[in-house]
């Protein structure tokens, strides 16, 4: 009381691998939160796996299982040497712990979260993004555009990933809101990857 | 609101192999939406099975196990040295993933993406279809005719695979509704087969 | 509506093994349905077992597991060398799968059905049976055996097995329902399969 603490306000200045920004809105508007994964070597099949915590709801709860599956075929795809989801398991969090979550639009955030993590690869802190994700990698669309947009230009993010469904939201969006903002638009889930890693992009061909 | 989206608007042009149309509706109207199957290698056999996401209700939850043994049982007559099943795990989701679904009107659509799975045979992105499939391979009724053909065109499919004890909801059907669409009637899920993977038709002899 | 459609009107010409032809009832009518039951070879004991799909209720449910019981007892004094159960799972629907089920009258089908599929013997589609079974076989008796016998009649039944304690109801029944049906009394499973396997039935002495 009388000292607020924004949702989200204690940031990272350098992402390490395994986290990414996400987007997230309700009727009071819009916040960034963190998509947090990590991995423990497990030398047992049986461990491996993955674990969720952060009061995800049900659909988000399905979100986290869709995007492991999506994210250990698309790895597959890129790198087939790499064999970190044979030999770890995976713990994805996303604070705050409090907070009840839910809704499938963090998918895209929680692929790459997971890829990251797998490829060793640092995302920028100052890139966003928000859209659900299907099982063969198809981005759909999402609500709250204007919203998260806003919280991440608080956040100080100065690039966001939408749904390519999304874009005529964007575009409507007032300028003073939009300004400041690099928006790209996506429809499957390898246009992400070549956006988060651009100099990873040529590999990615592959898994297209 | 004043910009509708449908539900399954971002569409394939070429459908995976493991993806398939199939056709729901409520008192609001019909929709297509993709049942998509993913597989996974895995070494050991407990880690094989199906895991699913979509929000499906209980009657929908126990349509896809109905499908994976009819999927399986139909599999090995047809191509006894195919063991896909046998060595990996399969993901099915149907998006969109806070949409609760439910009902056993998906059960041919299913079988017939894990049998496109584990065949690595693609569907026509044209083709769709509905109908209940008991454990033997019996179709039986579906409801709502009416709104999955109109969903069916909207959709740009061109052909749909119905239940026979729905042949007469069809033909009273209004010239309008039924034009531009190529209806078969089945009652068996071999019949499907045939229709979905012509040219696989004589194959299939064997397993009926 | 103005059009009724029948649960389970879509019938089958001749049974598979593993399938007999149940009747239930409610406060509405009776209706015929078939326990569908396959197997599936299975290497790992651990995989072995029954998955029961078909919307059933507990009660319904505690009779798939009776009557699996019953039915591998049964089997293995009729023929010891029957190993189906030691390398199968057991899959066992009951359609329509939207149409919830319950009560424990489809006992004897659900033994008749796992022991159809287990010797590979096909049941007649002009015989119907419904009666409790208890765990050392015993057939206890059940409800609605007038809207069960018109059910058959209506199915195409010409035979049907009920339980001996419920003789009376059908002896009370008017002449135009018993009509063109053969009722058999039933207190003992093996008495059953006498009835559906008469060319087993010496075999089966040996399991009295």
């Amino acid at each position: 009381l009388g000292k607020p603490t924004f949702p989200g306000e204690v940031s990272f200045k350098v992402l390490p691998p395994g986290v990414v920004t996400g987007l997230a809105w309700n009727s009071l508007g819009g916040t960034h939160l963190f998509i947090e994964t990590v991995g423990q070597p497990e030398a047992h099949s049986e461990k491996q796996g993955m674990r969720i915590t952060g009061q995800m709801g049900d659909v988000m709860k399905e979100s986290t299982s869709i995007a492991f599956t999506v994210a250990k075929i698309f790895l597959a795809k890129l790198d087939a040497k790499n064999d970190f989801f044979k030999n770890h398991s995976v713990h994805m969090h996303i604070p705050e712990g409090a907070t009840p979550k839910d809704g499938p639009s963090a998918g895209i955030a929680m692929v790459t979260a997971l890829i990251s993590l797998a490829s060793g690869l640092s995302i920028s802190p100052k890139l966003a993004m928000t859209g659900e994700v299907t099982l063969t990698g198809r981005v759909l669309p999402i609500g709250g555009v204007r919203e998260k947009i806003i919280a991440a230009k608080r956040a100080g993010v100065t690039t966001v990933i939408l749904p390519d469904k999304n874009k005529r939201d964007f575009d409507e969006l007032p300028d003073h809101v939009k300004s400041d903002i690099t928006a790209h638009f996506v429809s499957l889930y390898n246009e992400v990857y070549d956006i988060v890693f651009p100099s990873q992009a040529e590999t990615s061909k592959k898994s297209k």
